[in-house]
């Protein structure tokens, strides 16, 4: 929570609803018109709320923006146990592609590492409270898997398929602009990443 | 050669080092302002000549934009062949890594990703004259090891492969903005993915 996390002396308390109401109109804006053309103004607008409710929420654009798009791409909690890494993996991936229902990432995540060249405040940002968490969050699963001495501790290696878990998916998106499914391509890739870690 | 590919009737002949120029103004420009903003107006002033000039060698924005970036991303010919399929694919990623030491293609291809959400016409464009050459250009590999019975003949497998060939440094590039180095990252991928196919 918002108000957890930043009291502000003589603050109200923030209606969780409305933070809600704020972050889709920032998904929907950056879908639109992308990060760069972003403003408090616009998203107060769409939201149907004052700038001010925005400033109690987050210092400024950039702090906006991230807790909206971390929302959509960084899972709660950690990844499921299923005591067999293979499964581990499709299960993470197939949280991740039902939270890609939504159709917002693919039109808001390419656009905005197009802006990370530009601006290293953003580039900045994202990695901290984007990519880094997501990666930890998947990273747990291997380190499980490392415990019960499924596959070797090799920490290289192991970067290297949660770079596949985030590059591949990623790739169909954006560049062949396909559709995953549940049962064929993820359950795919979950299988093809434990051969080449064994 | 432009002249050979769009014979003009009564047109001039083409000079090679003219396209070249107008090429590289291209890529300057996909890589300061994105496609969005990119104009032949803009294009011809930067290179130093006429927008008849441009509307000679090509039809428009697209088939001129599709150009500037096929030739940064699909390599001539076909791979090496060493004989086996690891070196053959480490031979492609190095091959590819050094063509992207130019650095605008990391500037111009999140852009024209986020672009292609919006435009069909410009993702038709980019998926047949960049995407698919790129990937059947790099299949070759694989269909030779097929041939020497070094993998087997799984097409969905092959597939997974190529899609991480080039997911995997396009996420290095893209997401993490880190280099990838020859002689280690590019000769882990190599193995990972033949691992994975084995």
């Amino acid at each position: 929570m918002n108000e957890s996390r930043r009291p502000l002396a003589g603050a109200a308390v923030l209606r969780p609803e409305l933070t809600e109401a704020v972050l889709d109109a920032v998904l929907d804006q950056l879908a639109q018109g992308g990060v760069g053309r972003l403003s408090m103004q616009q998203v107060a607008q769409h939201a149907g709320v004052g700038k001010s409710a925005l400033y109690r929420r987050w210092p400024g654009k950039l702090d906006m923006v991230m807790e909206a798009i971390s929302r959509l791409t960084v899972p709660d909690g950690e990844p499921e146990d299923t005591g067999d890494l293979e499964d581990d993996i499709h299960g993470m991936l197939v949280l991740l592609h039902r939270e890609s229902a939504d159709p917002r990432p693919a039109m808001i995540i390419p656009d905005l590492l197009a802006e990370t060249r530009r601006s290293p405040e953003l580039a900045e940002a994202f990695t901290t409270r984007v990519a880094a968490p997501r990666r930890a969050w998947a990273r747990i699963a291997f380190d499980r898997a490392v415990g019960r001495g499924e596959i070797r501790d090799e920490p290289a290696e192991i970067e290297l398929a949660l770079d596949t878990l985030g590059g591949v998916p990623f790739w169909w998106t954006t560049v062949h602009r396909g559709t995953a499914t549940e049962d064929e391509s993820l359950r795919r890739l979950s299988a093809f990443v434990v051969r080449a870690l064994r």
